[in-house]
């Protein structure tokens, strides 16, 4: 915490607005809120530009939507972007819903995950909000659409499905594929400072938050050379997602397939 | 998160070691991991000094005893203190169990939590782990034996069951009493800095962690005058604890009532 705390006293980055083809400083660190869901073990983060108050929701879940609202209104945020880190398969999104909850609120998606959304992302597109912004990385394998959000200074990764705590993604449906997981875990995720929190989607331990250094060295999947991390999730074995069916056909349109 | 951090660059506090009557400088802000148990909804929370390596460990759950290890292990941290902010009627501690895995691991309660261990706390009592040290608040309230822990520079508190997010702990049991609690909240807490980090004992709604700001202005228990939140507490007919029979006579002898 004390080397993250350093980091974001002191590290800012350039930005370059998506929205408005601006070049411009972001400083570092939001103010995070962690969500739990329990039911799916689902993640939702709200960050925040604690002066400007403008916000960001990741992941958010239909089942929440109340508490999170509430959160965000006590706050006196300003929501503009709710993100999906990719189309899930385990829960319903409550992107839709929120967009018909608050004014001026887009929605925001990968290009290659097939869901409809307000903003359609891509590789090395920026979301920003007040003085802080989260840049993409695209890191398919779970999902083809899947994304890891990395703040301006790197002190924050939102890694979705793609990298868990001391684990990883399946890849047994939705496009998943093992070698391109491995790829962009290694590729995109592990090239970033050992400090940079990892912030998964999910986590069905209990555990909140991870490192990057702490998985390079740890994480049993990806220690692994790309074979063996290809074997072990090829023979995981794993049951059907029980709301595989509603969920996926739902996210593709916000979680608005009953409007 | 941005005054956090400057906050914890910036901000130094003398400390008064309680094993060893010294008194020397302790740096602010501990790595910090929060662990969730999800049958009782308990937070389990590991600081450590990262350059010393020394730990501490505040409340942990019998049930996941073996996650804790692992991760003070992975850390390549060591352990010195176990302490609980109060004797759990919910849950088990792991902290006999624990000594006993663990050389040279010391157990610590409130001295008036009627319960043995290692180190009988008291008010202005201090844990130190390397640089860093957390000081006693005695918050009585939910049980005459709860403490709040305070990180040297105040950016984080600890507050068991006495304050909970948007909640507190209950005071039908346990040598509860609603007017103790709410002058304890007000007198120990709420006079903590704005920006305090509150990160209680529980949460039942996947919320991870508040501020003393928030609090003071949407807790919708404490916003109210003294009456009022009596009258809140002595009506709340919750039903008795499923554990408390067997937690609490577990408790007082830190887990250890099967040995």
């Amino acid at each position: 915490m004390n080397g993250h705390a350093l980091s974001a006293c002191l590290i800012y980055c350039l930005r370059h607005s998506a929205n408005r083809g601006e070049t411009q400083h972001c400083t570092a660190s939001p103010r995070i809120s962690s969500l739990f869901e329990s039911e799916s073990c689902t993640y939702t983060y709200l960050l925040a530009d604690t002066e400007t108050k403008e916000a960001v929701l990741i992941d958010p879940v239909l089942e929440t939507i109340e508490r999170d609202l509430k959160l965000v209104k006590e706050l006196g945020l300003s929501l503009t972007v709710a993100v999906n880190t990719h189309c899930h398969a385990d829960h319903i999104t409550s992107t839709g819903l929120m967009k018909q909850r608050v004014a001026g609120l887009k929605s925001a998606i990968s290009k290659f995950s097939g869901a409809c959304a307000d903003i359609h992302l891509k590789e090395g597109d920026k979301i920003t909000f007040g003085r802080h912004c989260l840049t993409v990385r695209e890191t398919p394998g779970h999902t083809d659409g899947c994304i890891t959000l990395v703040t301006g200074d790197q002190s924050m990764a939102f890694t979705g499905d793609a990298l868990l705590i001391r684990g990883c993604g399946r890849t047994d449906f939705q496009q998943g594929c093992p070698k391109k997981l491995y790829q962009s875990i290694h590729g995109k995720i592990f090239t970033l400072p050992n400090e940079c929190l990892i912030y998964p989607a999910h986590d069905y331990l209990g555990q909140t938050a991870s490192t990057v250094g702490e998985e390079r060295k740890f994480n049993p999947r990806l220690t692994k050379g790309i074979e063996g991390f290809v074997e072990i999730m090829n023979n995981l074995n794993l049951p059907k997602p029980k709301k595989i069916d509603i969920s996926v056909p739902a996210n593709l349109v916000c979680g608005l397939h009953q409007v």
